[in-house]
């Protein structure tokens, strides 16, 4: 057992559970405990040590056979699509784009923004995510806001554009020099808030929408504030296309970007899909993260080599996307679709699945230590370990959707719901215990959050085709 | 509105709910209703005129904004394997095969197959299925026990098998007579049994374990008996391969069974992965069904011609395979995996995703009466109209999961999770109602086959690798 000097007094011990670690030894304390004190761990390993450690504890929690696990990270969340869920189903990519997304978007207030994320929010949650990073939406402040309610762990960022065909008007006027600045202006307000659960990265949409001044002063901004960069890159062929006809280099985004010395090991890759073997070293080479969303990617994207990256060495995590792009916003049903989809893709590869490609135990990494990698805040968060912050979720395995438990790590990853998942800590707290949202009114927030959206709707003129006979 | 004759005080009238018929016309009634009479319906239509038309209902049920459907049917479950959930994870086919799941079929008992339908039925319930067809297990009396006993609608396989490598010893004894006459004695004693809502059909494990006599007895005795074969075919390109080493033909398993004249309009092929073009012409001519079920395939098999399929005319619906090929026994899942691997699956064909492939009307129209069709039944099942059968689902969209409902169709599909399935009714009889199953105790069957499985897999001698460091 390993444990951190504390007061007895302000120690809570959870104790009787599987303690699925996700450390450095990938150690499983099968009767396990962890000790929290404040906003950390204090203490982890086999059930009888941790409880003689503290015996003066101030509250034990009998886990009674469940599963502790550290805090899902989900790195690349839209919280400003959420009341978008259903709007651009089956339509195709610029129907996606323009007819429905850029709409919804831009006729978004401030008070659309903050409803969104706490419905996003209260998903993420319930699928047991403790930190987040956002993929860029209009007003973060509003994100900051609703974050900070809600009790969660997140990177927040702007979506940012400074160039780029058909955008919306009140999108089109932003310049170069006030995309960073406002971007700064931001990290300046609320960078590290929040008790240090909100950080300020910097937002890039897509190389089509960026240009060349706005890549690398974003790298040297973010760079000098030492903060990440969260970047949607190479999502579908036609975006490489562009990039080799207007840039003049032999295949797609990634080479450009190596190209310029524009990737960094604070850049968080989102998608990532159409990548070949030397752009998968280019990114190895710096150290670039890779948020792998597979919902989305099957949808509108395509297969991204996820196998080849772990292989070759690149950090990839998991991350939802957003509302319309999925829908499902749960990081448990990305973590079985990472296993479907990248043993089917063999088929795609060789003429043949391969069951044995991204075994569980991989998956379960990638939704946690590689996603606290891919946030760069894998010194605090991603495992359950001495010193690092409390953020853990924990299963109940013995429902009707996971038994039998023949195998618990399998379980997690092929069985595992979102019913399976009871409590969820993030920084020492509970943020929902037995399936109840601590910090909100979870019914007034549906509520008010389903009236946003069909006014919002309204006011976007988006009005979706009828796909039945309604009377 | 259509109305049939019913004594009024008979009548149960669930009102106020967005009632997704899936009639010929594809009708939804936004404010609906459905009045149920015994085991049937007797009434579809606006809530004011069905009410009206029963004003001394015996019981009245108001849906508050709930979504009323046909009972989802799942067309390919093994129900035996339910207890070896995890036990075939990331291994591959051989591994699964030989070293796991035959292990653990031929080493079951009767005690264990009854508690592994219980809980295989508990999870099919829960994501609002009313109608299995059984891929094919070794103890159908009972399968039959507990069907009868949930509450369910089924069609009872046998699993099949007179020839063929490597079988457990006792398996292998069977021969072609008693194969077909053990499955005559099992339609006698069950078929049409539980008030109608058990049918005894022909199996066929694959072509691999089948005589061409045990193929065309089978044929003629399921004809003979007027009902339904399930058979697995062209699973993977291997069995392609020595069906065209062995038969002397120029394309896999459907060729062959079209050359001995084996296709009927009553053969339900599970998941029909590796067919070419002519191949899907054969099925089409004979009117043969297919059960899709995209985990298992994702995971194991390959990329079936889902879409080629359905544009062709053929008829396909859906189904979970067994808990190790999956392990979500989850139709609902599977209603969201169809669509994102089929639009997906056009990257394989085309070199990119086509967002639009496989709507989700298309693919509700596969959970409900594309599945009735092919389990033969969609004379009684299968869509909420005058006469059937009274199998519906009640889903509640008003929560985190769903909300917000801007087009109820997508959201089914895109967004559902088994969440919001609340109640559950088969032949006129609630079996599930706000959550609880009605017909048994669901807590005392989940520990009972946890204890079942563990002495299972140690009879059969499985152990598991540990994945992580067990402490």
């Amino acid at each position: 057992m390993a444990a951190a000097a504390a007061v007895a007094d302000e120690v809570t011990v959870l104790h009787g559970g599987v303690v699925v670690s996700m450390d450095g030894g990938f150690r499983v304390f099968q009767d396990g405990a962890v000790a929290v004190a404040g906003d950390r761990i204090a203490a982890v390993g086999p059930s009888a040590d941790v409880l003689s450690s503290f015996p003066g504890a101030a509250a034990t929690v009998d886990l009674a056979g469940r599963i502790l696990l550290p805090g899902f990270v989900n790195t690349h969340v839209h919280t400003s699509q959420q009341l978008a869920r259903g709007i651009a189903d089956d339509v195709d990519l610029m129907a996606w784009l323009h007819g429905r997304i850029w709409p919804y978007e831009s006729h978004m207030t401030e008070e659309d923004s903050y409803a969104s994320t706490l419905l996003c929010g209260i998903e993420l949650i319930r699928s047991g995510v403790t930190c987040f990073a956002e993929a860029g939406g209009q007003y973060v402040s509003e994100m900051a806001r609703a974050v900070e309610l809600l009790g969660l762990r997140a990177c927040l960022t702007k979506s940012i554009m400074d160039c780029g065909d058909g955008l919306p008007p009140n999108w089109s006027s932003c310049s170069t020099d006030d995309c960073i600045q406002s971007q700064k202006d931001l990290y300046e307000k609320h960078h590290n808030t929040a008790d240090g659960r909100i950080r300020i990265w910097f937002g890039l949409r897509q190389i089509m929408n960026a240009t060349d001044r706005l890549l690398l002063e974003t790298r040297d901004a973010a760079q000098k504030l030492n903060t990440g960069i969260h970047m949607h890159i190479a999502e579908i062929p036609y975006e490489n296309e562009l990039v080799m006809q207007t840039k003049g280099i032999d295949h797609g985004t990634v080479t450009y970007l190596e190209k310029i010395d524009f990737l960094r090991s604070n850049l968080l890759a989102a998608h990532s899909v159409w990548l070949n073997k030397p752009e998968i070293g280019h990114f190895l080479k710096a150290d670039v993260k890779v948020s792998h969303c597979p919902a989305s990617a099957m949808r509108m994207l395509g297969f991204a080599p996820i196998r080849e990256m772990l292989d070759s060495g690149v950090c990839v995590s998991l991350g939802t996307d957003g509302a319309p792009s999925n829908n499902r916003m749960s990081i448990v049903d990305e973590m079985y679709l990472a296993c479907l989809i990248n043993k089917g893709r063999e088929a795609y590869i060789t003429g043949t699945t391969n069951p044995t490609a991204l075994p569980a135990e991989t998956v379960l990494k990638m939704a946690t230590i590689n996603g606290a990698k891919a946030v760069l805040w894998d010194d605090e968060i991603g495992s359950l370990e001495v010193g690092k912050k409390a953020d853990m979720v924990v299963v109940n395995p013995l429902i009707w959707s996971m038994v039998p438990v023949h195998d618990c790590i399998a379980n997690i990853v092929y069985c595992m719901r979102t019913e399976n998942i009871e409590s969820v800590m993030c920084n020492g707290r509970w943020i929902m215990r037995e399936k109840k949202i601590v910090n909100l009114n979870e019914e007034e927030v549906i509520a008010s959050a389903e009236k946003i959206a069909r006014d919002l709707l309204a006011r976007a003129g988006i009005n979706l085709p009828n796909r039945m006979n309604y009377l």
